[in-house]
């Protein structure tokens, strides 16, 4: 059954983004933010955006998808929470997810409640940044709850899947904070100290002045919305403060390497790679019973990405198939 | 005086490149490279390429250009010494130059060695990866030696912006140093201990799934040639272990604040920003007097940018013009 309407509460970048990719599916949107010029530029762009939150729940929808603020995400919830009816899915696309679940969780919405990260995303912010292509082919991270009911974790895939054409990493939240805290908010990190580190320097004008490649790409991230940075950084401070610890120390021994001739650590240091996934992996189809949330998680733990689903066409009905890439 | 003749000799990625954009200003390029297979690469894109290093000083050449790796560089500057007659200017490209300069100097070539450093690079090495617009339109640092004759600066001077189509900073050999470990030795130093981080993982294959625009840009030059960028930073330490110290000093400030509620550090920690530079600067023109070498490195220490060398067309022939952007 494809999903027909998606609510959007919120819409900066990331929100108005989706809006204008849900719209392009052919979804019904219904779509708000809490700054009038926002909803006025969204609505100039063809969306169809309501003047109140209250509004939004007054249409029929499916899904929800809270695209707030981080800061705003537990206030939004209990709003939402007020309003939303239990059938209808509540999902969100905040760059943190353990703390996002456990409002959701304080909230009430513990069973219709499933978290979802799209991982894309450019330095810029606002509605007027949107693009509807912004989140074509990204690989979303998407963290259900103990408790989740499963027809909200199989719509929240729908959604990624059918209405954005992306990926869909299953994984629980503390694990989705480690690894973007990895390759995420800590290249933000890297990015603000290579900045500070030219803009405190005595030779910071001739030093910018020979700027290229390494340093702007080194620093595209920092040269955003500081205050959003800070935001999802402080917010994962639990994952991200020890990944840091790591890299400060693998610092400190390059730094001291590099007095040496010929060092064996700071060669090592050089010697990083990423994982090569040459050897392809096999499609592989799961249908949902019983153990349904184990079986999703154990595909996720493995690395493996959701690309379809569908009910089954058969005698069966009733239940779902996840495809795998 | 237009550059007609130039010789090349190493021919990777930046020599390779340098050597097919000479040639399409329509200089005449003699190039050579240590590699067989390289010299035979080079010669099938069009470059005019001698067996020998000795072949390439039979030639008759008004500059020649060390495109050489940096542990090369001592042996290759010797090698140079005993065949290059006075008049010839030498320069080279490698990213440091204080060890270079020194190195120039023992092998007897101080009055006519000029060292030079263009701002622009890929991750990929080799001349397979060459590309005739790398340097297009790039920012050169030039760092002449204090007893360097008028001649050998001009000639180099006259490369970047006639040949190469590039502009350049003429800045002393520490400073050089000093500013690229900022702005590209540094980054790259960054680049590694982010794949490190990742590659150390428990959760590395999780989090690489997860991996999208801020850790590609900021691992971008760590995926290219490890050994290139230890050698470049090893032999820059004595800038780059500064600039690592306080970069680490200001992580760990940030790390400890990330723990406070509304930290003042950690706001401040997110608040950098480039210079701007949107004040335009007045195009300056230089003729080069008595105290040219000050005047010209004033001018650099400025910031100021030389887009354009020429004779001065009048009774004071024999001096030169430099302008500015």
């Amino acid at each position: 059954m494809p999903l027909s309407t998606i609510s959007i509460i919120g819409l900066g970048l990331i929100g108005g983004s989706l809006a204008l990719a849900a719209k392009n599916s052919g979804v019904t949107v219904h779509a708000w933010d809490i700054d009038q010029s926002t909803r006025d530029d969204a609505r100039n762009h063809g969306v169809q955006v309501h003047e109140t939150l209250a509004d939004i729940f007054s249409q029929e929808t499916e899904i929800v998808v809270l695209a707030v603020p981080l800061k705003h995400m537990a206030e939004t919830l209990l709003k939402v929470a007020q309003q939303v009816s239990p059938d209808v899915t509540v999902t969100d696309v905040g760059s943190v997810k353990g703390s996002v679940l456990r409002a959701a969780r304080e909230a009430g919405l513990g069973a219709q409640f499933v978290g979802a990260h799209p991982m894309a995303g450019t330095e810029e912010s606002g509605f007027m940044a949107a693009q509807p292509k912004l989140f074509l082919g990204a690989t979303w991270a998407v963290t259900p709850q103990q408790n989740c009911e499963q027809q909200h974790v199989v719509q929240v895939l729908r959604m990624i899947t059918h209405v954005f054409h992306g990926r869909a990493l299953v994984l629980d939240a503390d694990t989705h904070d480690q690894a973007v805290a990895h390759v995420s908010h800590v290249p933000h990190v890297l990015a603000h100290a290579l900045l500070n580190s030219v803009q405190h320097s005595s030779i910071r004008s001739i030093a910018e002045r020979l700027a290229a490649g390494s340093f702007r790409d080194g620093t595209r991230v920092a040269r955003g919305n500081p205050q959003r940075n800070y935001a999802m950084i402080a917010d994962n401070r639990a994952a991200v403060v020890p990944v840091l610890d790591n890299l400060i120390e693998d610092l400190i021994v390059l730094k001291e390497a590099l007095g040496e001739e010929h060092s064996g650590s700071a060669r090592a240091f050089f010697a990083g790679e990423l994982l090569s996934r040459e050897a392809a992996e096999q499609p592989e189809r799961l249908v949902l019973g019983e153990t349904w949330l184990d079986d999703v998680m154990d595909m996720g733990s493995a690395g493996r990405l959701v690309v379809h689903v569908a009910d089954v066409e058969s005698s069966e009905r009733g239940r779902i198939v996840v495809d795998y890439a």
